[in-house]
């Protein structure tokens, strides 16, 4: 066994949700061990958070831990950013320009310039930017992926995707006792866009990770239904694409009944397929006239699946393994790359820095469309 | 038992479709008995068709069935049309002025002003004019509409429907052999929508019917995947309501891999609900924070479930049930109608002619919408 | 279209569920005219009962039926018995010896003894005897039967079939309001087996229908839940077949939140299938290490399965058109029969009166066992 | 942070399947660090796994780990026995001597006389004996027990349990290089139990742990399909529980087309409910004549599944993090045993040696069952 990464982690302290999230994946595949961390902004908080988790390592400030671990020997490998939006660009830049690889959490930054120098700045530091698209890490998502690659779909012709969630269906940010609620609706933490920042971009991502396209134009209204909320709780949007493929994209964080529904379909001209978050060990795959068939990772012969997987088929995997697949492609890149060698082939699905630049790109779209009432807009990427 | 009532038909002669269907509709409860019939316009066609099923008295020409029916003592109650959509308009314009109920298939006409013209006739002539949109026919879906009239959902937010089909993916309206795609595809029988008014009109219905809401204004945009192809065979569309709802529908008939799929959403502050119609006899109900509960006819204690059911619970109903559902509403109807008599309160979900009017608005600000790259365009009912 | 077959009911009157059934399933497909019945043992009620379903030709008893409709020229051609188990016979046998085709309800009598002599009768006289074992009329349970015989699934080693409901998990037979738990629960009318002989026949010819095996011996126990029930609500057999395979079937009345479960599934060496009657229009086949597929009707090229619908492929299906493909195939038969002609090969599933025989000798095994603490008994068939 | 428990494991070195799983289980918590390992009986392959999964102290037979260990100051808390199940007993022994807790994978061993053996020493040692029986880890199936234990199901009146998997429909055993078929089909690895130990004790494990009951007489019958096989690939088996419940098992390895189906249904006077291994954050909830509910962990207010999980509804949870449950709840039993404290509410779900003794109660009843013709006998527990 080579050696474990050292890890260090800002944000997730007590009351967070993603940072255990992060620090479970990130030891799920004994990859990384975690040893340093700035979890809060409050000192106290980040103290006690550190002994908590067993951090002995503990800053006060991630300004100052990024130059104490660069210093150091035996300083971390990689930092994991789970902070509030408003700061995964300040805090990756600070690790990046200490040599240090980065794995953020999304949206990657609170606007497209933002988002674009960072990328510009991983470039030049030649060090992993991963962006956690958990969903991505699903081995029945990357066997879609290569479904569609290998020619399955044929033509892709129809995009259908959505992201319902009923956490924010009532105003419970005002409690000031759900952290997650209040920073996520916080104009000042979120950025410029709510569930459209928070779980649209999730949306947005699973289909193009899917289908290897971006869409080209779109049309798109966002919404605010809770009454006093200060961002938007409801989206939706309509796509086109280069080839001519239509598309469409809602996301809701007022679904009433909705836990973590995030759904996605495909249609080309030869076959259709579709992925429910909430089943992640299925991927229904129906040919052009046939039956439909639940492909599972134990039915289908899929390097590329069993990669990101642990346990036998039937046994099934979830949010957790996902996340952790993320963390495992992070570990076999950053390897890579510290060695000088080429990125193992097999990690190559690990989202990118350039995938979160589209995610903003995609924002910024959204909300220029939206405010001109839905207009369509060009989104410009690549 | 009193008397059946006397049916005739137009259209539904040999290699169609949905002439077999009502005539197995209007059969299965026993309120009508199929008379008389001009079961295609051409003539031999007509004669062969109309002994296959049993029919009599045959005409070679609808004019002529309308005067010569209206003159006989034992003339026919209702006359059900089930033709191409150009000829929905004039045939039931002279069924109607010869003073018989109409039963029509769906899209009522091939424009709004034809449609209009339809339901101001209906009016003065004091006449049944039901619409047969099938899917109003599922007791769940009634139960459905009863829930929210109830105000177990709440203010309704959210309103997410779609009908996708994939029998069109291919151009199967170019072998000369299948009817059914000829017509479909073909603007001088089918009117100017293809998909949008096929599958989209059932889609924007059975919102309407359950929500009891018609948009205010929508954004649109149809396409045409299949080359050659005279109407489109995808459309989609974002909705606004008055009260502040958003919905989103799609229907397509190239969605690779999807037979028959109706499925309805429905989020309101409360709770949320969904329809799938290859299941028909589930309808999910989830308690906003609460559980989703798969609610079915022996479940329920509902009197507009049970009107509109046959068997016991746990013995599946289908389409064909729901078809006859409409029949029977009808012959309450007529039966009252005739009888000057007021309508009975449970056959009061019957679709009329209106919804039909409604149906025809809504492809017509489609296609404005679509035409000018799916700017947000009013709808202009009620 | 050739003549309508004239068929006469006995049973069936108000209060029941199943004469109902079997009107609409007669009269779905268009094949028979319901004209005589004798439809309830009480006079005045089988004739107000006839008189609210259309029948003219009522009679107060059955046998004068029977010589009456024999001895007129517009006879009928067909009785469908829909009485309490214990006149099966009885009634089957004077229709029989009045040259009349017989359409029974299951379970074909009340002992082994009277089903056999009832098939002889039936050989004697040369008449159709069809038992409605309804669920084999579903598209997808005839396609899975022909998967069998095609040896798509192997060698059949397990088989498990099950029928849960919970209608009876209360003693209702004692509020007196309720006809059906009333003559179900009582042994003068239902004989020796109460879920056993309702629900466990049906879940008996279902796996002996699409299997094409008949189990040789079982240990079986029956056993009453809710005290004071005068007839078994649950009954559990294991089964060995004659070509090495094991199965199980359970039957149960109070599997509180079952409505109407009733499942098959076969695992042979090369395939598994699975069938659920609460969702019929699906069959799920799956090849040892493959996908599983959901087989529906629109899905398989099966000539056997298009027999068996009457609609497009996600336009489902359900209970009563399974049952009318029962009538439309004993229509077929009586046809070629009174033709003196061979009966079609598409109608050769139709349940016959030997199924009937199995059925009780499957009862009288199951009673014979579960009287002797389980024990393995033969079954004696074929 | 409490100092993290050593953990040492006995077998799971290349080739196995459970060991991997054991180290992810032990790790995601956090709360253990694997130090030691006897990881297989060759001595090269021992040493090479070690260093594979990074153990330092490997050593090359479990008899001298448990000496060595015993005798650090930094020696492992506890072992983990992955082994087949022949050395299950002896590995267990020697470390309980050795005064090392016990975490063991099921079946406890290949006798009853050895179980009970094992139980009474653990009781003299007063060490923690933890059996992995998985999928009593999962939040829902901790919260059906919990149902059932608040009377929400009333009394239980019919148990249905099944574990079906195809992976051994063909003999691969005789391959040479599936190593894991290899064990399982050789009586003197897996005792004389092969299906039935392997997957059969799941299967009435969690029957016993959802219910809270037992049964007292069971009849049974295992099978062995596979030609040459040594040891039973099915079961079958009839339960009769002392307050007068019903109950029916079975266990398959050639089922084909299943890979992992686990399933339970249980039905009382009030409700029934209804869990499949495959779908592990859903249990299906149906109160007498009302509708089912899906219950999520996210939609019930419950403790006890709170406990058992990490990340929020919708965000799903699998067989790890079951497996995980188990590592969790033995490491605060540890600490709790190792203070001298009572051992901690929440955690006293976890599966006991006691359960194993119930298991080979159950395997070797089944035998005795079997082997006379499937006569109920009784089972002899509490």
């Amino acid at each position: 066994m080579t050696r474990k990464l050292r890890l260090g982690m800002v944000g997730g302290g007590q009351g967070a949700f993603i940072g255990a999230v992060h620090r479970i994946a990130a030891r799920l595949d004994d990859r990384f061990e975690l040893v340093a961390g700035a979890l809060s902004s409050d000192a106290a908080r980040a103290q006690a958070s550190a002994a908590e988790v067993g951090i002995t390592r503990s800053y006060p400030d991630w300004r100052e831990m990024a130059r104490a671990e660069a210093a150091r020997d035996d300083g971390i490998d990689a930092v994991a950013i789970v902070t509030p939006n408003h700061l995964h660009a300040p805090v990756a830049t600070a690790f990046l320009e200490a040599g240090i690889h980065v794995i953020c959490d999304k949206p990657l930054a609170i606007s497209l310039a933002e988002a674009e120098a960072l990328a510009k700045l991983a470039r030049e530091k030649k060090k992993l930017f991963a962006l956690t698209h958990t969903y991505s890490g699903y081995p029945m998502v990357r066997h879609a992926r290569e479904l569609v690659d290998a020619g399955e779909l044929g033509d892709i012709r129809v995009v259908q995707v959505e992201y319902a969630q009923d956490w924010l269906a009532e105003p419970i940010e005002n409690t000031g006792t759900n952290k997650q609620a209040g920073w996520r609706t916080d104009p000042a933490q979120s950025g410029p866009a709510g569930c459209l920042g928070d779980i649209g971009t999730h949306a947005y991502h699973l289909a193009a990770f899917v289908t290897g396209m971006l869409p080209k134009e779109l049309s798109a209204e966002v919404h605010t239904f809770v009454p006093g909320r200060k961002l938007d709780d409801h989206v939706q949007v309509m796509l086109r694409y280069a080839n001519g493929a239509r598309g469409m994209l809602w996301a809701s964080q007022v679904a009433s009944g909705a836990e973590n529904a995030l759904r996605l379909r495909v249609y080309g001209t030869k076959a259709g397929l579709a992925f429910d978050q909430e089943y992640p060990n299925d991927l229904w795959f129906t040919p052009l006239g046939g039956a439909s068939e639940r492909l599972t990772r134990g039915r289908v012969k899929s390097a590329i699946a069993a990669h990101a997987t642990r346990v036998p088929p039937g046994h099934p995997e979830g949010y957790l393994e996902a996340f952790a697949q993320l963390y495992l492609d992070a570990a076999l890149q950053i390897e890579a790359l510290d060695a000088g060698k080429p990125v193992p082939p097999e990690s190559r699905l690990l989202t990118t820095v350039d995938d979160g630049v589209e995610g903003m790109r995609f924002i910024e779209t959204v909300l220029r469309s939206s405010g001109m009432n839905a207009q369509y807009q060009e989104i410009g990427n690549g």
